[in-house]
């Protein structure tokens, strides 16, 4: 059908975007607190961006992405996630070159994969993330993850997890990926296609895999922390230790890993365990990466952020039944009755909203058992009912809906009434 | 260049996003006085949206869409404006069903043209807009005026215009059709090719053609206004007058016209008078439309709607110097002396963002003398100074910055000072 939705693609509506908004001035706020700046960056870059700060050989640039040609042939890609944007604006615009060399980023928007729309799972869909750029120190990675379960625990969620592990510096991985060819390769045979061209191009996708999930020597391979060396073992110790001043409880989990060659030392996941999801379910992913700034032109600087999905997190709302704070109330409902006094209202209206006051009136000759129906649809503190007799006396009659009274006033009074009356 | 942004898009960076984010805020604010809920639809639609919805003669459709095939061979495209989205959205969720048949909506976002990059105006650029759909009443049309005058008096833009015309209904648009074609036919030879199929396809849209605006015939063209027949004259009487009774200006010009066959009755623009700007601008459009909702799939339900851009919004504040009140400051700055000192704050730091402080601290090993310059540029209004020797008696030193006085107090002492102290 031309005229519907796309496939996959959701509207956010009245009812549902209030949580949205919450949500978001939630994780504002945190940042505001954190000094995590917004960036914008465009809904779109040059595909190659993504094949170079995404990796070529990752599912999402294989077959998820939404890639077209503008009209002058050049190679367009909607953007599948943050982090390389916002690399890609950082060296464009030379952040590091500012007073400051530690650079703190975040974003909330829209991204892009095509994948097989499923429950929680979109076409476009939202992710809120931060990128902490510039500096390599385990307090910073401690910070990154501390706002992260900030979110989370800002709107209500129980029973988080924070998973975490290391991947070492370039010289443990190095180690480690030696091991997991040994590991494999006698048996490569039993392994699906995927994974046979993997083993020399990123034995560590080996462990992704979800067809070879359940073959024996999974559980047995070698792990990246038997391969740490004594700086990357220092510094994953550093950041534990952080965690634990913070009393962020977190379980290391040796097979979170990270398939590309960008990642380095802490690699992180926040699951919820939930009754009610029916299984333990991730809602956020981060780590640090090293090498991505350079590739993309800059200089080289370590960096660290995570992303989250929001709709995956309005999900484990729904799931908890947790009611969000939302305050969806009008200060004063008019209510007309006669065609002088409905004109009239148009003007008085204006001067409550402008007065900072939300007001709404009927515009459809509602009869007046309607009206007060639709006043108290809107969830209105008082309901003012102005009639041509009243009208020419100049007066108006308010009612609080909270108790039932009732008074009559000037008109002119009524913004200094509702505003004093609304306070109590 | 791979890594760089796409022509004729922007990253909107920390130092200008802030002056978004207050904008953003202005709008979802003046929205809830008015009544009007946010809708975020899709980046994309089915291309057939858009032929049907902004229309197949329009430049946009013609010239300007970023069209392209998704992975099952759709045609898909980047919304170019709000309005033909928030009708599609309407009529797919039977909106029209809901208690009150009056629905009033907003949006912000990106929306998408392939033209010519030039100052302010990007291949993406930023839409605020509404649209109030199900009832044909003047005081609606003076409503959606108000609140858009509302916006940018509320930013302190100055020297507005409201430029306000009528189209008529259908029976008032086809004499002045008519008209049209017997004033232009007999000389169409010497307009562009443009027109000359203009003619008969749409002659109205002869009027807005850029190359022939100086033809003689343009200025003495029959005007829609002498067409209007009794019920349309009567409705644009009854706009005008409630716009008296709001206190708003207009200029009525019968040269303000609007091609597609959807718009009838009131169009307005809003423009700006500045010296600076060096000409007049249009910063807003809008008016009233029937027909559209139906053509799409839904019931005849009448509209009215405007929309701004926010990239011109923003160079208006520019152009006339107006400075928005954005707080970028934080509550506090911790400065640390020595190591230990250093890592105790990392966990002091998180008590004072959890407290709902924005607080910052060092995480470069910076001298003295650097992190209080940071602090200030940060425009802390204190600064917290920690040294080894103050936490091994459970003290620190607060600076108020605004006075210059500084303080020992306990640690556990310092958010409540905090909070105390910042409220004066």
């Amino acid at each position: 059908m031309p005229y519907n939705i796309p496939r996959g693609t959701q509207d956010i509506l009245p009812g549902q975007v209030e949580r949205w908004q919450y949500i978001e001035k939630v994780m504002q706020n945190i940042c505001e607190r954190y000094q995590y700046k917004e960036i914008r960056t465009p809904i779109f870059e040059h595909t190659e961006l993504f094949q170079r700060g995404v990796g070529d050989s990752t599912d999402i640039v294989q077959k998820e992405m939404y890639t077209f040609q503008d009209r002058k042939g050049r190679s367009i890609t909607l953007r599948p996630e943050g982090t390389a944007s916002v690399v890609r604006s950082y060296v464009e615009n030379k952040m590091y070159a500012s007073a400051n060399s530690l650079t703190k980023l975040f974003y909330i928007g829209p991204m892009f994969r095509y994948e097989r729309p499923q429950s929680g799972r979109y076409r476009q869909f939202w992710q809120f993330g931060i990128e902490a750029i510039g500096t390599k120190n385990p307090a910073i990675d401690a910070e990154v993850i501390s706002l992260a379960m900030n979110v989370y625990e800002s709107v209500g969620l129980k029973n988080l997890k924070l998973v975490i592990n290391s991947l070492g510096d370039d010289e443990s991985r190095k180690q480690h990926r030696d091991a997991l060819v040994g590991h494999f390769e006698p048996r490569i045979g039993e392994f699906c296609s995927d994974c046979q061209s993997r083993l020399k191009q990123n034995p560590l996708r080996i462990l992704d895999c979800k067809k070879d999930r359940g073959h024996e020597l999974m559980g047995t391979a070698p792990a990246i922390l038997d391969y740490l060396n004594e700086e990357s073992k220092a510094y994953f110790d550093h950041v534990l230790n952080y965690l634990q001043n913070l009393g962020i409880n977190y379980e290391v989990d040796p097979n979170l890993v990270r398939g590309l060659d960008y990642y380095h030392h802490t690699a992180f996941e926040i699951m919820m365990d939930s009754d009610k999801f029916g299984a333990i379910t991730t809602l956020a992913g981060g780590g640090r990466y090293s090498g991505l700034v350079q590739s993309i032109g800059g200089p080289e600087a370590p960096g660290i952020g995570f992303a989250l999905s929001i709709e995956r997190l309005l999900l484990a709302i729904d799931e908890l039944n947790i009611s969000l704070p939302i305050d969806e109330g009008i200060d004063c409902y008019l209510v007309t009755l006669g065609e002088k006094a409905n004109e009239y209202s148009v003007a008085l209206l204006e001067r409550l909203r402008k007065a900072g006051l939300k007001a709404e009136m009927d515009y459809q000759n509602k009869k007046l058992k309607a009206q007060f129906k639709v006043a108290d649809r809107l969830n209105a503190k008082f309901v003012a009912i102005l009639g041509d007799d009243e009208l020419s006396g100049n007066s108006i009659n308010v009612k609080d809906l909270t108790d039932g009274n009732q008074e009559k006033i000037e008109i002119d009074k009524l913004i200094e009434y509702l505003k004093k009356k609304g306070e109590k």
